[in-house]
């Protein structure tokens, strides 16, 4: 029995940000359920990068991704996240697929912004802000564009060549240059930046808008002035990691926000144990730190796509 | 730069059993030293299996062993244990290579137990005993003869015909079918079967003796009544691990045996922090339950070696 081998163009090839979409949103409903199996992530923290391995299973599915961070490798012309995926079948435990995880990575973290903003954002939402035009904002577009009908895409970062390349990536979208006050004004606001200082201001946010703060994910980054979460209603992907990786982990740290103001979870709003957004003047804010069960249903479908579309590199691993 | 892809074919062609008894005791020392760094295994159990993830990094080496356990395999052909193995480059992350990680497995298991035997048996000892001829068996036996002179090879097994396959895979080994008993009453013992009662009883067990209890490896299992540890030097691979999965854990949680009990680590020993055997009539037990920097000081022997053989399949995985 062959394991298939994807690597990053076949991936790329495969992903469908609409099936990816449906593939996280049905992954946090399994997880909620009880249908999903996740362990906390663990860490190795080496002199120059860090490592992860997030194992998962869903329905049907089960594997893990490991992921490197190496913030110098830009320099040698290495992208600073790697992901290597593995995907098994749950009866037998024989390695099904080994994939490259990168671009699942950005992807899913995309899709889970925008099935945030699908239960939270208002429903006439027009306006998207990007803040902060690197690899993340792609995926951040593709994915809402698909949910939303999107009049503006106002994109801020401190280059502004990234946000050149950003507008130059979507012809035929609505995309262009902002302020950071500009962006921030938008109907979806989703901060996209490696800051660690609270730059986005509480003044700028106006009532009824929706944030997705994806950039904080590790103790210390934070995006968003604290005094944004007080009164907002706060949703996350997983209340343990949030609380010492996402955007809160801040604010927990220095008192200035508690866990017990969190809302809810991105999967109990999903699986309707908690409604989402009732009020239109309300402040929404989703922090998402990435959860393995978000990379496994994606890995899931890119394995069945490459199975039934044949040609794909395999090889007897264990035989 | 290419991912090399090593079968299981590729990795048993590699493995020499010296080189594994070396690889696993610096990794024990470098670990002990400050040098590595293993967070705890996470486990994801399913109805028909387990999965374990297990990532370590040591001096130049970091990756990560994704292992199930599926007990019905055997009934569809497949082996119980299957293992894929990622080798990372810690300086960028780059996965360097993928590897079947089952015989490996298997090596390294062996290796742990003859290295532990080097410090903690008696220096002439001669005869070892084999309790159970499963896979596990073959390399206890492999590993054990690079380092000791042995002149009986004592095995047992409730099946007939397993013994019958181990002597055959022998020849030229003084390798013998033995009473349970007397196979117990071997110099050296070796403990390998899937037992989850303690039936090696401590009449049988002599003097000086040194017993390598692999078996016990999950919460309830056990193999030696707990009278054996009683007063005998009980050495572990992982403190943790043993309280809550090895040979210990039974006798710990039934109050039979404390942890104050255990004389220290492997680690510590291999370093010379405590001396092993000191006293030619004490017993020594070794808890194995198996830990990840072993996998991953073994995998980057295998990785090295082919890259230097040179011909292994490789992909562009993030390229």
């Amino acid at each position: 029995m062959p394991t298939l081998l994807l690597n990053k163009n076949t991936v790329k090839e495969l992903l469908d940000m609409s099936e990816v979409i449906e593939a996280v949103e049905q992954a946090f409903r399994d997880w909620v359920e009880g249908r999903g199996r996740m362990p906390p992530k663990s860490y190795i923290l080496l002199e120059k990068g860090d490592f992860r391995a997030m194992p998962a299973a869903l329905p049907g599915a089960v594997g893990i991704k490991w992921v490197s961070v190496h913030p110098q490798n830009p320099s040698r012309g290495l992208p600073t996240v790697m992901a290597t995926l593995v995907i098994n079948d749950p009866d037998t435990g024989y390695p099904l697929a080994i994939m490259d995880g990168t671009d699942i990575t950005a992807y899913r973290t995309g899709a889970t912004a925008a099935v945030a903003s699908r239960y939270l954002a208002r429903k006439g939402s027009r306006s998207l802000g990007i803040i902060g035009a690197g690899r993340q904002a792609y995926t951040q577009i593709e994915a809402h564009v698909k949910l939303f009908d999107l009049r503006e895409i106002r994109a801020f970062d401190l280059s502004k060549a990234s946000v050149e390349r950003l507008i130059k990536a979507f012809p035929g979208y609505p995309v262009e240059e902002s302020s950071l006050e500009k962006a921030a004004g938008s109907d979806i606001v989703c901060t996209v930046t490696p800051a660690r200082w609270p730059f986005v201001k509480r003044e700028w946010i106006a009532p009824g808008v929706h944030i997705n703060a994806i950039g904080a994910d590790a103790p210390g980054k934070e995006e968003l002035e604290p005094s944004v979460l007080n009164g907002a209603v706060v949703v996350v992907d997983d209340l343990e990691q949030s609380r010492t990786s996402g955007e809160i982990n801040v604010p927990v740290s220095k008192g200035l926000f508690s866990m017990k103001e969190v809302y809810g979870t991105l999967g109990e709003i999903i699986s309707g144990r908690k409604p989402g957004r009732r009020d239109d003047k309300a402040i929404t804010v989703f922090d998402s730190t990435g959860v393995a069960i978000e990379d496994i249903a994606v890995a899931q479908v890119i394995y069945e796509k490459a199975k039934h579309r044949g040609g794909c590199p395999s090889m007897n691993l264990i035989e």
